[in-house]
């Protein structure tokens, strides 16, 4: 069973607590706020997405390259190229 | 006026864009889709959201710093600096 | 005078810092260290970096776009292109 | 052997390619260069340190997690947990 299955109702969570700062974003930008405002909200989303990417970054990491129990070195190998095709467009 | 009110329309778009995004993710997890998918619209989320802080800050710069329009030296510095702190806490 | 002269020997010591960051980063490869450690190097050579980048633009930001001793307004509004053209490669 | 050890003649040519740039970036700052001369070479030493990381990685996934040869599980797991250690201090 894939991490993102296993950790599905944490993941969710953390899901829904961006759609709401959305959604408070959106609100925001209708209210006419001022742009200082606007933009820590801007801040806030991107670091959540980013703690969401590190969390399913690692639990990857644990179960699809690191983990003992794998027993195919393909499916290893192929989890460990998909962590560096990440690994590339995100480190530049 | 802010340029946040003033594109006020075009902003709500991007972030309603990237709400539909949010649900696509949150719809990925429910129906326990492979981890590779995952991390893309992960990945998707994120661009999106760094692409939304660009033209924002951007505009920011062009409205509240740099605009010749602005007469008040304390309102220019004001917009500087909320531009700087923002800065230090992107770049690191 | 531009703020990379006024600041001129407060910025050519942070890059003689870098420079034996590298050096020392050099010795460490030579040396056959674990790679553990070259990564904790490469890692401190970048926080240098983005710590130099982040110090250079904020008196970018101050002397060539806020200033309100500048008097031309397309020296201002250059000083704000020069500044969006870094954050457009920075931010994505 | 660690992927250090054996991309060793590699890795020492990409920090001396980073050394030169560094000793350009302190001629710049001595010869007094406009700040966008300054800011781009700045950019360029990160982009330099950001491709080195992301090649040792690469090579630490390859080598110390995902490699078929390793056979102590207790190595694997270490080598999962510094990378992992890595991306935590990275993505954020």
């Amino acid at each position: 069973m894939s991490h993102t299955v296993r950790d599905k109702s944490k993941l969710l969570a953390r899901v829904r607590r961006m759609s709401g700062q959305m959604e408070a974003l959106e609100r925001a930008l209708q209210a006419e706020k001022g742009c200082a405002e606007i933009l820590h909200q801007i801040a806030a989303v991107r670091g959540a997405i980013n703690g969401l990417m590190a969390e399913v970054l690692e639990e990857h990491v644990r179960t699809h390259v690191a983990d003992p129990a794998i027993t195919s070195d393909a499916a290893r190998m192929l989890g460990a190229e998909e962590l560096i095709a990440v690994l590339r467009t995100y480190i530049k």
